[in-house]
């Protein structure tokens, strides 16, 4: 009697509560999905993913799997976050698993953040699967170190979009050793280009812009942040590289591009910006 | 005949060149290796790795494979990078492919440029397979997205090591809206905190420690910038998330922590350091 008294019930099938996993499909080569993404996706029963997700890794989802594109609907509607959100918590009431599919890693740019949130409060079980975000598969593309020891001490990884409170974001706190990873530039290099100037960065300052990096229709271009504005626009999604380590030299390169009057700004002013 | 001719001759045995590859062996859990990656040591033939790349991965590779760990050699010697950089170019002149295998992604704090380059120079082959990044693996395991759109725009990859120049990293330049990441904090987190709240972190700030992030011997410890000198020390491998995103109840956050002066700086001194 004490031992039935301490076997669990089943649950009602109404309360059934699978798990919702958060899985970065990686920068765009179907063979950059982590082995775990790829046995999930093989056995998935329900897949919500973004529109960025390649056709080739769509492909590695189980044949019997629903694919659902929340990037943008037939009607090329866009749904909302608080819809998607929705769609999350509904889907795992009635499913033993739901996967949420993102392009790179789920937690950079990838909104996971209400996401989580939202399935928190709905006390559904979650776990983020990571992946290879597009900066990393940028550089392998380009064949450059992030942070060459030599020349970089730290990556910063921005947007080209306002900042949280509506101001814009503030380069003019990116050090001669910084590497600048700009994701989504869009389509305006003259407008990246200008920004980039006003944030203090020197013109002849190296940068790349590789497009689809890793996947089948990928290019790169490189550039500074002064010819920026003459290049041709590639296809999104791209991301922009901007530093020292974006030379195809990086041991011939000096400091010169960084005056000596900017690098002095920095001990004197410790802002908090 | 002339077809003949077009036939190129077999290059000479000492000629052989060949591919080196840079593979990121992701940040612990094997699973989180790469379909590229798994594929390649699979069929290894050697292998380079790091002293960080865990047992478990070591694992994966093919067991015909000669492993060399050069992060540590059994006398616990350290190679020098110059050391490593010759190995990989004399492996290469006999081998078909060599595989360097870092922990992490290749381009993130791996010391990869100065390989490259050495590849390069020697007119080796290579191919770098990015893989998952530490803060990728740290930010699934706390559950938390490192750009959570309400509160992060942007996010800083940093250690707490010195600048390229010798000078302190400039935490000064993290704004309210930067998520700061800080690989290898090292084993005093009392120093950790003093130069976080001398660089103007307020000391409420949350702060999140991950150690083994994703292996089978992880751990999280949520605590503040202020709080972080009185935390136990975690092992390493392990890594800071520094910013509103690394509290539990991001919602509940307001911007309390960051005063209205610091912030007022940031449109008054368009700093570049």
């Amino acid at each position: 009697m004490a031992i039935q008294e301490r076997i669990p019930l089943p649950a009602p099938r109404s309360r059934l509560m699978g798990k919702v996993y958060l899985i970065g499909a990686g920068p765009g080569d179907p063979e950059l999905l982590t082995l775990k993404a790829a046995r999930l996706l093989a056995g998935a029963e329900i897949v919500l993913h973004d529109a960025l997700v390649s056709n080739e890794v769509l492909a590695m989802t189980s044949p019997a799997a629903e694919l659902i594109n929340v990037g943008k609907r037939a009607g090329h509607k866009l749904l909302t976050q608080d819809e998607i959100n929705a769609l999350l918590v509904s889907y795992a009431k009635s499913r033993e698993s739901v996967i949420r599919l993102k392009g790179g890693d789920p937690s950079i740019f990838g909104r996971a953040g209400e996401e989580i949130e939202a399935l928190r409060k709905a006390g559904v079980d979650y776990e983020i699967v990571p992946g290879v975000t597009a900066a990393l598969g940028a550089a392998a593309v380009a064949g450059i170190s992030l942070t060459d020891r030599r020349i970089a001490s730290q990556i910063l990884l921005s947007t080209f979009s306002r900042r949280v409170d509506g101001s814009a974001m503030d380069w003019g706190s990116v050090s001669s050793t910084t590497t600048l990873v700009l994701y989504m530039p869009g389509a305006d290099y003259a407008e990246v280009s200008e920004r980039l100037l006003e944030g203090g960065l020197p013109a002849d300052l190296p940068c790349v812009i590789v497009s689809n990096a890793t996947g089948s229709r990928q290019q790169v271009r490189w550039s500074s942040v002064g010819q920026l504005s003459a290049e041709e626009r590639l296809p999104a999604p791209a991301l922009l590289i901007v530093g020292r380590v974006a030379s195809r030299d990086v041991q011939g390169l000096g400091e010169s591009f960084w005056g000596s009057d900017q690098k002095d700004r920095v001990s004197q002013q410790p802002s908090v910006i």
